[in-house]
């Protein structure tokens, strides 16, 4: 790997080496269309959505409530509360550093709430160690306490990085001396329930140079996997405390925790060169990407533990998909994509931002998916729109939940998406993602270098590259990925001179000594397409699913005709599925007409006895994007579509069972 | 419904009316077979197994503490763990009745424990009510403190039909007084979190006849329903309090309880002759046998709240199908049976008892399965000997849980098992469940019948059963229940003259002046018949099953070549499965060679894009009854078998997602 001499500081990420270099927010400035819109509503409605909410359910007051003594008979909300107000508090930083809203005064006011609260030794949790609460570090299995610091670290780097220093950057280091000071060598030998304090204490140590930040991340890392956790109901897995994070081959477990773990295993990989621990790593994506993720990018695929199930267990209709273990997945690939330069990485982020993080906010940017299926069989409540949704199995988005989770991940997301998109390295500039994006950085000699992206991805499948700015007469290259799901169709590259050749999954380069005007154009064939999945994920065995470009699609209720719910829908999957109006895709099949009645019939019988058929005429069915449903009122939903014959898809016979 | 008059006492359930009048331990004897070996390990080793686990973790020792004032500081195990020295007293009074081996003298030991702790106004329960402990119906919604009461109810009305009035007779009586007291009109205006008290309080009444223990269980059916108990992280589904039971049409939430207060229902309708709750809870069972029922008769879908899941949400391999809720479908479908003498009921209590209460207990009767998969992908680790196993997701079952309901459940349920079999009427005798067995009863008028019942049920189809005892020319009937498994195939009947003739699902009567020495033979199709199912039970698509007899079977990982995993097998259903040596099925498939290698291939690809083939010989492959997997190591196992080509079968070809 090579050092990173990053010109820009407002990172997110910024390892001091890799094969590729990460640009900042400073570099990268999204300037409209599919995450422009997102953006806007994250940081003109979402931002002030998550702090209202947490001013009334009493998480904000929890630090007032330590400052004033009284925090024992008043603390509100779950013992990782704190970490909501964090992840907000980085969410208005990276917002701040890259849109024209700025969240500085309410960010301020925070900070001071916060630093009201820390304790004199930097100690800093509103659940454990006050008079009348449980002490310090007493359940590290479930007591998020260094989850907690690692939250406010993040939160003190991004805004030391996106504003300079100030109240948070010096919580944080306080926070942080409080962690190494207490868990260091001849400290307590533990580690938190839930990894996120390496991937904060990694981050401090690149943003100060402090050395011990690293060791003490790389000391935790070390340290899981030894069973120092009390074992549980869910087993050590939950915890990833079964394996040590370098014997492991594959992600199990709590699926946060466990892609949280990896992120920061990858962090203190690339700053200690520790070859073998990244190679571990990407052994484990490997494994967890082709036997436990769902087309989606989703991963988890229990309910009871938020944890990833055994191979190939991928359920639709119990898919848990968390929103957060999508925005750690994106982090962990992120991370790979740095240190490898490897497009498969950018592959999965990319089909995990479209489908994932872009599916938990609703368009008004006021309610979220926690869990996100791919199948919903049921109509559900509305959740109230005043109270804290207990539950994430709602079919409809709820404003906050009791774990609270996804709204400020989500934030927090969506403010650093355009660290996300490009990289440098001392040959050019590389396009993971697409959007409308203006990018100006320097290259190796300090050569500054401009260019513009223009494009309607995902709707369509044009991205024109224009070069802004480039120095006289010296060669650089635009790297541009071309994703993975354009394979078996065909892509094609046009350099500036207008030459058309095809392109082929991975990566496609254009080198030569730009002028301004220049335009490279990428054409990805986004047309509908057919997916069939692994035969060992045994739930979707018989169905297919439609993906356009990197969009997954599904069938909603309230498409289709009144009295007919999605699990009518059979499909010819002989017949390509076809654009439709605004973004939706049609394709050819039928629905069966189920008689809801028929109560009493046992649903299996014998092979062989006649099926009932259910009349259904052909008919065109209509799919919209997987990250654009329930924005429509309740409704049944599903992504994985049974392919067949109206005649073959009756329900049984009426059976003895039924007299 | 017509009223009982019971000849004998030593019954479970023993409604005063109903259409079929339940026999007794001491008039139906099973004298050995399928559940004569299951009864004889549980009377002689599992009984005791329960004994030593609950003194060896503290939960007898509960009640000693409790007498001895220390029971703040020593309790040991979950809120509800008294519950299980109950269900155990229960099991040891109906195998005492029924059995050779009497376990007298540990029940009074236990009995005079149990009363010691027992509280001056009736209370009783070790968690809740002691200085220093949480005070007592403080936490409905969890506490299980009314559940715990119907169990030592249920245990002393087992003890008094079983042995006569005792020590549990008075701990029983004064605990329904105590409930009466507290929670009757003017009281407490709750219900228990889990239900229980109500089919507890129903027999107390029947066992008593006092009035008020019934009144009790009405009222806390009807309030059930209306939102007196903590809405909490599952949703009022989850304790039925979500709708009135007359309101219900299905059963949702968590199943065991779903279950008993379904029974609870059925019991106080047909007390009370409540036509209308008796026919709303026949609607529920039939939404839920239809809709949310696996073939096994297992109930619940979900891990995460032991609930049932939604509408077909039946995914194999993340069924929950509880022990307890087997357990708890067969006390339901056997008070439906006595109520209408409809046949449904007793099929669906075969279908549970052989495949999900036989399938619990390990073949030496010293562990259980908690859960019961129908598709286990990965072997897990052998469980602790000698500790509880804090987990339900084994592959192999557990000698005792920290939740450990399923031994003493299982235990009781095979103790009372004789009085599940057969039932009398005015007219004669009916055979719902065929085992060897014993019957001796008297008809209207005193008239004394004996009958015996031979059959090698259900490895074997014919069951003979041989008239003893028959008043002189006075014609009766002797009914036989065709299984509704048959349907499609053809059973038939032999009267004692020799007279053969095809009977169809439902009941086969044989009506005469029977004479001692006559023969009524039933020969019923067992041969191994391939299953489908309902196509909106997604989960199973593509799919098919063995099901032989009531039995249904199951790949198990041992019984194919090594290094074939189940997850291999494609079967061809135009083939039919064949009887094997030694109980087992054999079927015509094949091994799908998938390298387990080949990870970080992307499991998902455009459909028409060549998948890879793999090599696979055409092979004959091993099935065994579900019920006796996992008895030979750790394994993988899958009820529902892939039927398909094996070149059809191959996994995708490594993506671009895979370079």
């Amino acid at each position: 790997m090579r050092e990173n001499t990053a010109r820009s500081s407002v990172l997110p990420v910024a390892p001091s080496r890799g094969r590729l270099r990460p640009l900042g927010l400073d570099e990268v400035r999204i300037t409209g269309g599919f995450w422009g819109r997102r953006r806007h509503t994250n940081t003109t409605v979402t931002l002030g959505h998550c702090l209202d909410w947490m001013e009334r359910v009493g998480w904000t007051g929890n630090f007032r409530a330590a400052a004033e003594g009284r925090i024992h008979r008043d603390r509100r909300g779950r013992e990782f509360a704190d970490s909501e107000m964090y992840k907000l508090l980085e969410a208005m930083a990276w917002a701040g550093a890259s849109d024209d809203v700025s969240h500085d005064a309410e960010a301020a006011a925070l900070g001071d709430v916060i630093a009201s609260a820390q304790e004199p030794d930097g100690y800093l949790n509103t659940a454990f160690g006050h008079p009348g609460q449980q002490p310090r570090y007493s359940d590290l299995a479930w007591g998020h306490e260094l989850y907690c610091h690692g939250h406010v670290i993040q939160a003190g780097v991004a805004q030391t990085r996106a504003a300079g220093e100030g109240e948070l950057t010096k919580i944080a280091r306080r926070a942080a001396d409080h962690v190494c000071a207490t868990f260091g060598r001849g400290g307590i030998e533990g580690v938190c329930g839930h990894p996120g304090i390496e991937t904060a204490l990694v981050e401090l140590a690149r943003l100060t140079g402090e050395q011990r930040y690293l060791d003490q991340a790389a000391l935790f890392v070390d340290r899981r996997g030894h069973g120092t956790l009390a074992d549980g109901e869910f087993g050590r897995a939950y915890h990833q405390d079964d394996l040590p994070v370098r014997d492991a081959t594959v992600l199990r477990g709590h699926a946060v925790r466990a892609l949280y773990l990896a992120a920061g295993a990858v962090d203190v990989a690339v700053e200690t060169g520790d070859e073998d621990l990244l190679a571990a790593v990407v052994r484990q994506w490997e494994a967890t990407v082709a036997r436990r993720t769902y087309l989606t990018g989703g991963m988890g695929a229990h309910h009871r533990d938020e944890s990833f199930g055994d191979d190939f267990v991928l359920p639709p209709d119990r898919a848990y998909s968390e929103t957060c273990a999508g925005v750690a997945s994106v982090m962990l690939s992120w991370r790979l994509l740095l240190a490898t330069g490897e497009p498969r990485f950018a592959d999965l982020a990319e089909r995990t931002l479209f489908n994932v993080v872009a599916t938990s906010p609703a368009e008004d940017g006021r309610a979220f998916f926690y869990a996100n299926t791919l199948h919903r069989r049921q109509r559900g409540a509305v959740p109230a729109v005043d109270a804290a949704s207990p539950r994430a199995e709602s079919s409809l988005r709820a404003p906050w939940y009791a774990v609270s989770c996804c709204p400020t991940n989500v934030a927090r997301t969506l403010a650093q998406l355009p660290a996300y998109l490009a990289t440098a390295d001392d040959h050019g500039v590389q396009l993971h993602q697409y959007a409308d994006v203006e990018i100006a950085t320097s290259l190796r000699g300090g050569h500054g270098i401009a260019l513009r992206v223009r494009t309607d991805y995902p709707a369509g499948g044009s991205v024109t590259v224009r070069i802004d700015r480039s120095p006289v007469d010296r060669p650089w290259t635009v790297s541009l990925r071309v994703p993975a799901w354009t394979a078996g169709a065909t892509a094609h590259l046009l350099d500036p001179d207008g030459t058309r050749r095809p392109v082929i999954p991975g990566t496609a380069e254009v080198t030569r000594a730009f002028r301004p005007g220049d335009e490279i154009r990428l054409e990805l064939p986004v047309r509908p397409r057919w997916i069939t999945a692994d035969p060992r994920v045994d739930a979707v065995r018989g169905t297919v699913a439609v993906q356009r470009g990197p969009l997954v699609y599904c069938a909603e209720s309230v498409d289709l005709p009144d009295g007919h719910d999605v699990d009518a829908i059979r499909v010819d999957p002989s017949a390509p599925p076809e654009d439709g109006p605004d973004g939706t895709v049609v394709t050819a099949g039928h629905l069966t007409a189920y008689d809801g009645q028929r109560d009493g019939a046992w649903p299996y019988r014998p092979l062989g006895t006649a099926p009932a058929t259910a009349s259904a005429d052909r008919t065109g069915i209509v799919l919209v994007p997987y990250h654009s449903w329930a924005n429509r009122g309740p409704s049944t939903m599903r992504v994985w579509l049974p392919a067949g014959e109206p005649d073959r898809a009756g329900p049984p016979e009426r059976s003895a069972h039924d007299r």
